[in-house]
């Protein structure tokens, strides 16, 4: 990771993404002692140094596409496993351009940036106009689902799906996605299956976890999430902008398989059925480090870093 | 509400703070009928419409800043009860002009933005050099502490203390701010007690619990929160801007009550002591409205809206 020096992921960017450890305030220098002192435990950084190749896995380019703007390019990694259907409509009409030169329409502060087609000017070509209702899945066991020992309000189980925050109902037998940062769905209307993929919006607050199983997850946004959070916000009701002129352009949203190699963001995700994966919670529960005084003790499913990174060359 | 023009806030930027009630689609026709229709309930907006005036309290001019940045105003409401010497810091360096001319010098997507003297140009002259540790203050049962019965992480006991979201313990009898989307902290070294208020942090995504009680939290941000959320985000680490023009100016910080009356902002803020915001907690731990399929029957403390609105004339 020292030597990473990739384009698609600049190292001091992503040390932006890995290090959220504290407010390290340069300009001040320290002026007493706590009553305290933790024991000396691996931060984050130190579990991701210590990680070893099979700790990662790149992005699936045949379920990655890739949001072209003017900005620069954001990579999201779709799930098939939770959302079959959906994410097969994404990558037709990804493959049919029917995102090209549409447009972001919604961004809601401390929600969601959302985009699709305003006047329908696109019309569907080769994609479904209806899609099956994937708001969960079934949970055969066999799936993999690393679960997270600590509580949640929201599910009776929560954990991690193959790079994915989810929960999982053991009386219900089902699995679904959790609206965390960065999650990636199919907004819809009214009707539960309205929702087709050519809305799409991305969570870029706080985790709205009251819309878990409400709508369809259908991936995770993996490298440019900054393009999205910081558009400017929409002043019409729900974050939408007011004036067309406002909407954000949309240069073309591609599956990455389609991409020559030479122009793929080559990046690769933690693994989240693994040990290293294990300690990166550890190390997000109970902080190590001098800057932290007191210790959690426990981890929000949502507060879990899925870390991503360049791939070394 | 309805007849609110006050410049402070535009109705239709009030209407997209409150209405966080789905992702309408307007694009969408319905195709089809969910299997099970849940009960008619109060929205949030039902519920703020059936509010009384005594439902609101207005900001505490003498305790509240305003951020003055190029592209506008941000308010923040202070939080004696919690940091009395903070707060006190914070507005003694406001009244001697510590802030003006000063940056945002940090924007780390899903975390914080920050601010403060990068190369220490402002020497501090009537303010305190250090000032008193509030990580956490006693809790003498007397307090203010509306009490969120759902279950939390972090935190024995969740809930709301005069419009700020908080925590508390009854083993230890002590109550502190819970770090929620928008809440206000001093960044500090890593010493406990090094941050006296002259770096300023803001919460701008999935809320890091985990740093309770490990910074002294101070206020809230009640309006202008968009100005700070979509500041282009640093490269350095920790997303600290890297370059010294990236810096946002500050063109000063002001205590509401030096402001002349017209040229405040008039705000109002839901109080957090009454049934009526009981009924807010209630619509959004379980929604109604006819988008929702699927009931959360929890909220997590940081997903509870504290409205701000524009009073009326």
């Amino acid at each position: 990771m020292q030597n990473n020096t990739a384009p698609t992921m600049p190292r001091n960017r992503l040390a932006a993404m890995i290090l959220c450890l504290g407010m390290f305030s340069p300009a001040l220098l320290p002026t007493g002692a706590w009553a305290k002192e933790l024991p000396n435990k691996p931060t984050l950084a130190d579990v991701i140094k210590a990680s070893s190749a099979a700790d990662w896995r790149p992005l699936d380019a045949d379920n990655t596409v890739y949001l072209e703007l003017a900005s620069g390019r954001v990579v999201i990694e779709l799930a098939p496993a939770f959302a079959p259907d959906h994410v097969d409509n994404v990558k037709a009409l990804a493959r049919e351009g029917y995102f090209d030169g549409l447009f972001i329409l919604r961004s809601q502060d401390n929600y969601v940036v959302q985009w699709g087609d305003p006047d329908k000017r696109h019309a569907i070509k080769t994609a479904k106009k209806t899609v099956a209702l994937e708001m969960s899945r079934p949970y055969d066991g066999k799936f993999e689902f690393a679960r997270l020992p600590d509580a949640d309000g929201y599910a009776p189980q929560v954990g991690f799906a193959n790079g994915f925050p989810a929960a999982r109902d053991p009386k219900t037998h089902r699995a679904w996605l959790a609206h965390c940062y960065g999650m990636v769905g199919a907004g819809r209307g009214n009707a539960a299956d309205s929702g087709v993929g050519t809305e799409l919006y991305v969570v870029i607050g706080q985790s709205p976890r009251h819309l878990d199983r409400n709508v369809v997850l259908l991936g995770r946004v993996m490298s440019g999430m900054e393009l999205l959070s910081t558009l400017q916000r929409g002043t019409g009701a729900l974050g939408f902008y007011e004036k067309p002129e406002q909407y954000v352009p949309i240069k073309a949203m591609r599956v990455a398989a389609d991409v020559p190699s030479a122009e793929r963001s080559d990046l690769e995700v933690m693994r989240t059925d693994t040990a290293t994966f294990k300690n990166v919670v550890e190390a997000q529960r109970n902080r190590g480090g001098e800057w932290f005084k007191e210790q959690a003790g426990y981890v929000n499913l949502c507060n879990v870093p899925i870390v991503v990174r360049a791939r070394k060359q």
